[in-house]
């Protein structure tokens, strides 16, 4: 037995010792499933899973962990994108499926207390009685991502334009550190200059300085209106610099969407809608019935001016349903293919630049490439699907680094929302260059020794 | 010489080695002005001012001041509340004033680069051309407040409503930290799930963990139309309940303000307004000119429904201008006056329940209570101005300390948007508990030999 498994054999005996036996699982079916997400990264190999039903289970189970050094991953609903709660170092996977309560829901305060593992579709289904919702939500797959998961992952999601990143939405919290201490960081206040923000610390930290046992996010009224429109552009590039033109014109818009032409043709196929072929832009308008057509007839003039044909209501609303369906589209275009994927951030006026790049260098390649992602706030998800260990694959491999290169040398980001996981840990230190430094002696204050998700986020740790 | 002097002694050489002679003085006017800020609190004693141009001479001060041990306060425009600046153990003060610049303006980003030392109104004066502006500006006094300054402290301001606090608003930074190395934090994109949030770290931490260089900032558009209105109600409670109400129903309003009787007598007194007797709720809306009418109207109702009596425009304005005034008003309501003030923050549900009590206990004790502030976001500024050394000042304090204890009881904050500084420190337990010990952590990891702005925000550093 080598040191590591003897921890997880100690891990075991005291986890028996001190938790019911439903809350623990070591069938092949429970590790299996929890070694893997929603992307094609290699799963990993969990020794245990453990389904804690209160903080002090989270913090027992976390205390064993760091006594053992048994490494230790929280886990959500599991549609991670970057491989964030796969155990790549094997040891406890916690999953928080059952700590799914609503606790609280304040309409006044336009905030909800929840337990991590409330479904983002159960919250703001039982929202909708208070007229309220919550917005960080992810817009085709995730649909069991969990409130716990889009906060430690800062999603953003469709309507972050309007309503700011999952981060953003994190006004307090109750986290186990992987000291196996129980704090509480921020307040019910909405605003808050008092110390050091450790909520936002938190928030995107992939679970890798605590585990958050109880959040209180912010909530938005459901708008009286929403409309959504669509115009369909001859290239990448004039789609791209319509959002660039939106934003300039200062309309208040709930989405900007963009979709490559190679997305929509895809999506358009699939969904079997008979759409003229080109670029995308989505459109989402919150607001009073009439503000709502007000903007949406602006949007409509300032895409026009920009090269872009504006579609009729019911093609917009299909155009829109092929956009919320293209992740699972994509995945679908090639039989058993592997997506390599990117998730870039980069500032929206850099954009165009961006997008002209991929299409030149793709076509050099002879790449099928899958663009689409809320372009009003500068997030791009590239897909593309290649046969497994092809020589496409390797090619398609070689310009995602490539890709990420361009917009971080362009201001932007290696991850806009999905995060760190292991996919991008190698990318870190392009991006942040000597703040990584404080980045671990962070990740060393929360969590001495290293056993919450390790091999995720920093490049070394 | 004691220690503390030798250092400032070879901290001054070793100045006056590297640096032009004009960055630096020990004139007693200059000394005696970078010693205090716009409260009430006793002045510190600087030894030595210094007025960097660059970043690489606020690393070089930084790295001396490191060296040296000797203590080291930035200082935007001295217009903190909190005595956030005062250089309470002396040592060095920089003065960023100097580095004023604005970098560079992103229209379709919505972003703006600036030096630390750029004043929000110069920032905003030379934004308007480009139809844009920073949100983050404060009220009634602070006109010298710089960018640094607000989003050191983590300003919230008027509109901060609809556009959010200072913190929010740092997309990415230059920092020199307490080791004097000088880092970049975050980035231009709009979004980012990469790493830890060092900038929201960063913003509110009060000169405690790194001086600010260059920020770059999110801008707004420039609102079409904005529609101010004003409602007068009976009891401060009634004008609380009517805030609750506007959340409530899920108006888009970019302002509302509260104003209990006694300010609001006190103002309209001050501005020769013959106001009718009452607290009140003032409203700002900002959209397209018919949907602000709109919803000005709707504002309105609500605010009817709770028994306000709604202005005239006319009216409205001069009650906005008499808002506008509050801070000085109080100031001059007493002469000589010392102001005991508070700056809490609270669930917005939570505060009829405060503001009753504030007007049950002040009563008890005869203390005249001006209290004004962004009710919307649960903001409010308590002011009690007394003769220095009074037993009505010693009333005020203990009057103060409860106040803040009973909000803090409710989920709410010690303070808001001014900060920790020196007045709040003791209450930091009260409202943080366990958590200090991780903002300690975070503290030593920046700035390991405690130079930053000493005896400030942590109760032990």
């Amino acid at each position: 037995m080598s040191g590591a498994d003897q921890g997880v054999a100690r891990a075991r005996v005291e986890l028996e010792r001190c938790l019911a036996p439903d809350r623990l699982s070591a069938t092949a079916f429970d590790l299996d499933r929890v070694s893997r997400d929603e992307s094609s990264l290699p799963p990993g190999s969990a020794d245990l899973v453990v389904f804690p039903e209160s903080t002090a289970e989270v913090a027992a189970v976390t205390r064993i962990a760091r006594e053992t050094r048994t490494p230790l991953t929280a886990r959500g609903g599991g549609t991670s994108l970057e491989g964030n709660p796969i155990p790549v170092l094997g040891g406890i996977v916690l999953d928080l499926g059952r700590m799914n309560r609503l606790l609280d829901v304040s309409p006044i305060d336009l905030y909800a207390t929840v337990q991590p593992g409330l479904s983002h579709l159960e919250l703001n289904r039982r929202l909708a009685d208070f007229g309220l919702f919550f917005s960080a939500t992810p817009g085709g797959t995730g649909v069991a991502a969990t409130v716990g998961g889009l906060i430690a992952n800062n999603a953003s999601g469709i309507y972050s334009l309007r309503y700011g990143s999952a981060r953003r939405s994190l006004l307090a919290c109750e986290v186990v550190t992987g000291t196996g201490d129980v704090l509480r960081a921020g307040g019910m206040a909405p605003r808050r200059s008092s110390g050091y923000d450790l909520p936002g610390l938190l928030a995107g930290s992939e679970g890798t300085l605590g585990i958050l046992t109880e959040l209180t996010v912010s909530l938005h009224p459901v708008p009286e209106s929403r409309r959504r429109s669509a115009a369909i552009f001859p290239t990448d590039d004039a789609a791209a610099r319509a959002i660039g033109a939106l934003r300039l014109h200062g309309l208040d818009l709930a989405a900007i969407e963009l979709v490559n032409r190679e997305a929509a043709a895809l999506a358009a196929a699939e969904e079997g809608v008979a759409a003229r072929e080109g670029a995308l832009v989505l459109i989402e308008v919150h607001g009073s019935a009439s503000a709502a057509a007000e903007i949406s007839v602006e949007a409509g003039g300032v895409c026009r001016d920009g090269g872009g044909a504006v579609c009729s209501d019911a093609a917009a609303a299909q155009l829109w349903r092929c956009r919320e369906r293209l992740t699972a589209a994509v995945r679908r275009a090639i039989p058993d293919a592997r997506v390599v994927r990117a998730d870039l951030g980069a500032p929206v006026s850099r954009l165009p630049e961006l997008i002209s790049w991929c299409d030149a260098r793709r076509r050099a390649k002879n790449l099928a490439l899958y663009i689409f992602g809320h372009g009003g706030v500068g997030i791009l998800h590239a897909l593309l699907p290649v046969p497994a260990d092809s020589s496409a694959e390797a090619d398609a491999r070689d310009f995602r680094e490539r890709l990420i290169e361009r917009a971080v040398s362009l201001g932007g980001t290696v991850s806009a929302e999905h995060g760190i996981g292991i996919g991008n840990r190698h990318l870190m230190r392009l991006e942040h260059g000597e703040a990584l430094g404080l980045m671990s002696g962070i990740k060393k204050l929360f969590d001495p020794e290293g056993v919450l998700n390790p091999g995720k986020v920093l490049p070394i740790c």
